[in-house]
């Protein structure tokens, strides 16, 4: 061992030891007598004192250290005469009698500080000097915590931990799959895993009852920020359970890490919630419920007053905004820049000011004070707010809405980054159906159950069908999802039929998970975490990358290794491959 | 939830309870009078008896059920009159007053027993119910177990766990890789990883001072049996540690597996043994010393006599298989065809046997009793046992030697499963000598550290470098292996250049982890050890392919989903590759 204590480790009680510690330059000061070092790994600085009294060595040896060379010292530890109460070492520092450059270091390309000078591309490519500074250090040290309190969790309720393949089949179905050529077998692919769907169901039925991974997936998507080629899910399955166990058991799960992680208890269960309720009050599959400002719908008040923009709305709703009557032009034209924005889409923003000298809006010339006031009381306003309204085509008004609240959210400072506030949304649609390709789509995955009084819809309206299915939300962050499984050949058989397979591409896509349901399928269901977005969730941030230890650009790129790139021609030759030049 | 307990749970205790179970017809048993089936789940088998007391649409439903039936039963448990000593539940039985079919089933096509009559190729077909059987359900209960253990064991140790990427770099050194193409950058592909190798050592430069992981690793190379194109590691590194830092830690690490899994307890530190010596003694750099019978080198004493064999062969060595005088001129013809095997590859086997009536040897023209009796005190032979002796090329010999002490250590029944005997290899040669390339290659990796006193052989002599390398040797197999690391530049460089890399390839391929030995890198090193090896070696089992949930085949096939499988026109177009016909 280079050292008999860590830099984060020495306190008053070591006074007088001999210690010896080993770790990075973070700083220097020499204050002409005296040069102070602060030593730095990964457990904490250490403050190092060289004055008169030590060796000419040490003396010698410290006018050649710079930021970031990795040295070993030796010393005494002495009380500081100032002590500095902001670090837990700063009661002490380390008289050096013997000082070793273990390491030297160039100039980093970047401070080595929580707040660096570095741009984004240049702490991608030196990663390893970006993993240094605290926050990101911090950021993987939380993901460690929180998958050992996950596997420890879901051990204690009997959870089995199995690895399922990496090297597996392309499924045309969903995503673009990364695709692996084999050697061996000539003109012949694996698939990287978009989820391990198929396996965790196979294991229900081998009967393994419960199972759990924290489990890389790969998706070749076309990358969005914030997305990741590769990224790690928490994938659970249960047999003979139904949706509610499946429930309590994950809500056990988000309360255990909240409680042992971040010191949160979560005394009350989750909020549960429709997905038709969601869309109709928050105009999202995952509102967050860190504040109110609930849809109202006001069409029925609004119309017939010949106010031609809400006459021929399809949809009429509004927010709420506490205290913000008294919101200036500018403040109120921004917001309709906001929602004119192609992003959130709506063609103009109506909004009724309830001031202290009575009730204004921008549409005075259509509707009374009267008129007005029944608006006002049927969103439960009161003096000193602000109403704010959309109208146009329903799914699009409600998308623009959402937008709306989750600005005056921000706004209002209601969303904390210390509040979380957990929902479950259930009862999504079975199905999706796509304009562009003429066929349904599930909206989940082809094994998810149909809710069973909606089976009967198969033969009539399938776009009616609600799933037995379920998303996790948390502050408007989708966490997780899952659904109870249709373990039934002939149900899965309908569900592929809705979907627009023929027997032969269902049979050569699923053909395995279809045979091994002929042989005693259990029921079951599950649900899946994305790990990477729980963590930055958990350490309050809104980008994934940092939670990564080393994450690819938007480019799929890993710009630190440089990679993809290319390979030899013998390789490609022993995979039998070419590549196809452009035309 | 399906079930009130599971299979497993039941004991006199609740006898009266109202239970309800649901789990697969292991067996129907039809008394007549009575029925009974063992109610089989994850967790064990528990009676459910059907008689003249049960309702009546009870007792039709149960004639219809077969094996492997997903059922649900309500009931009450009752005492059993003939009690089960053998089952955990056996004290019980439930009488059933409801059956209800979750599920039916085909009939499987092989039992679902501990010995099944299914042979290996239809068990993989169906690994989801080969995954139903004890013997293979137990093995990845082991697995998961062994992985709870192995966390938990580190985290204790401060180690962090860190996800490494899987889509990196092609690096010609070593098997081949695994390719991934690109379809965002045409003819650029990503590689899959044979180990976190260069992550991990950029991990130690970031200063996360503990890392592990368990991770799974790719080599495309051409199988052999019990190797698998995926596998799982647990991959460890840690910095400012020297070799014995390393072996302390991951030898705790193995005794608190062996303590919390197999409750087994070591007392005594793990042996070490040079690797030169585990050459000489037993032939072999993975010894299993579950038993002696150590070679010795007879060379200095059979020269000499006349025995042309003997004084042309550059080594001849020889073992004592105590108590074996007395073996039959049949049990003789055998061991010498086993040492003629092409396999083994000895030329012919000379034997002495020291039995009451004297000593006898098949060479007893060119030796007098004396000077057999010299060789028996060499090898510390005594009365009743049998020496067994081998001549020729040292290498081949020694290796012809190993596989003879092993066979004898099997027929004499010294390699017990339920005995484990660990050992620490080191002092390995850095570097191994390829005469077809007509270089260098390293023998473990080439970031690996020579051991400092022969680093001045670089100029002179590299085939004598030892290197500060080790491995884990329990009962002859190699369990993990480990080095401390190259952490300078310059010595990094001298390596470079001993395997015959030009700067311009060092650079190309392992570029980003010279530019980060720039930037202050720390003394580390570390290990990694095969986690299918390691699960198959504490459940006794000498294939790994048990402990694998959906192993592959010889051929790196899937059978059960039939992987790797051509993928569509679209999806080669879209990643700009074709495939090459062959010609």
């Amino acid at each position: 061992m280079y050292r008999s204590h860590t830099c984060g480790e020495l306190r008053v009680a070591h006074v007088g030891s001999s210690v010896t510690l080993s770790g990075w330059v973070q700083r220097i000061r020499n204050l002409g007598a005296m040069t102070f070092i602060d030593l730095r790994d990964r457990y904490g600085i250490t403050q190092v004192v060289i004055d008169e009294s030590c060796p000419s060595p040490v003396k010698e040896m410290v006018k050649e250290l710079g930021r970031e060379y990795v040295i070993q010292i030796s010393g005494e530890v002495v009380e500081r005469a100032s002590k500095n109460s902001k670090l837990p070492t700063g009661d002490i520092e380390v008289r050096a009698n013997m000082i070793k450059v273990l390491n030297a270091s160039d100039i980093p390309p970047f401070t080595i500080e929580d707040d660096t000078d570095g741009g984004d591309e240049l702490r991608m490519k030196f990663r390893y000097l970006d993993l240094r500074r605290n926050p990101v250090k911090n950021a993987l040290l939380l993901r460690h915590r929180m998958a050992q309190e996950v596997r420890k969790y879901l051990d204690m309720q009997g959870f089995i931990e199995v690895e399922t393949p990496f090297l597996i089949k392309s499924t045309p179905e969903g995503a673009r799959d990364f695709v692996v050529p084999s050697r061996i077998h000539p003109g012949e692919f694996y698939a990287l895993p978009q989820s391990p769907q198929t396996f965790k169901q196979l294991l229900m039925v081998a009967g393994f009852d419960k199972y759990f991974q924290i489990v890389k997936c790969f998706r070749d998507e076309d990358l969005r920020a914030d997305r990741q080629p590769e990224f790690t899910q928490i994938d659970c399955e249960m047999s003979f359970v139904e949706r509610d166990d499946v429930l309590n058991t994950f809500e056990g799960l988000i309360k255990h890490l909240f409680a042992n992680v971040k010191g949160i208890n979560f005394t009350e269960p989750f909020q549960r919630m429709p997905y038709s309720l969601a869309m109709e009050k928050y105009g999202s599959d995952k509102p967050d419920l860190r504040f109110g400002m609930e849809f109202v719908e006001l069409s029925s008040i609004v119309k017939g007053k010949g106010f031609k923009v809400f006459d021929d709305a399809e949809y009429v709703g509004a927010i709420c905004a506490n205290g913000c009557a008294g919101y200036t032009r500018k403040q109120l034209d921004e917001l309709t820049e906001f929602v004119k924005r192609p992003q959130v889409g709506a063609s103009g923003l109506v909004y009724i000011r309830f001031a202290d000298d009575g009730i204004k809006s921008t549409v005075d010339k259509f509707y009374s004070p009267d008129d007005l006031m029944a608006i006002a009381n049927a969103m439960g306003a009161k003096q000193g707010d602000l109403i704010l309204i959309l109208a146009g085509p329903k799914k699009k008004t409600l998308s623009a809405l959402c937008e709306l609240r989750l600005e005056m959210g921000n706004r209002l400072g209601l969303r904390s980054k210390e509040v979380f506030v957990p929902l479950w949304v259930v009862d999504f649609p079975l199905l999706e159906w796509d304009d562009e390709a003429q066929r349904f789509f599930a909206m989940h995955h082809p094994f998810t159950s149909p809710n069973p009084e909606d089976i009967h819809l198969f033969k009539t309206d399938p776009g009616r069908i609600r799933a037995n299915a379920y998303d996790l939300v948390i502050n408007g962050v989708e966490i997780g999802g899952g659904s109870i499984r249709i373990f039934d050949r002939e149900l899965q058989q309908a569900m592929f039929d809705a979907l627009g397979f023929t027997k032969e591409e269902a049979e050569k896509q699923f053909g395995f998970l279809l045979n091994a349901f002929r042989y005693g399928a259990p029921p079951h269901g599950g649900i899946a975490f994305g790990f990477d977005r729980l963590c930055s969730l958990f350490g309050g941030s809104d980008s994934i990358r940092d939670y990564i230890a080393f994450p690819k650009n938007n480019a799929g790129r890993d710009v630190m290794i440089d990679s993809p790139s290319t390979i030899s021609q013998q390789q490609l030759d022993e995979l039998s491959i070419q590549i196809k030049k452009n035309n």
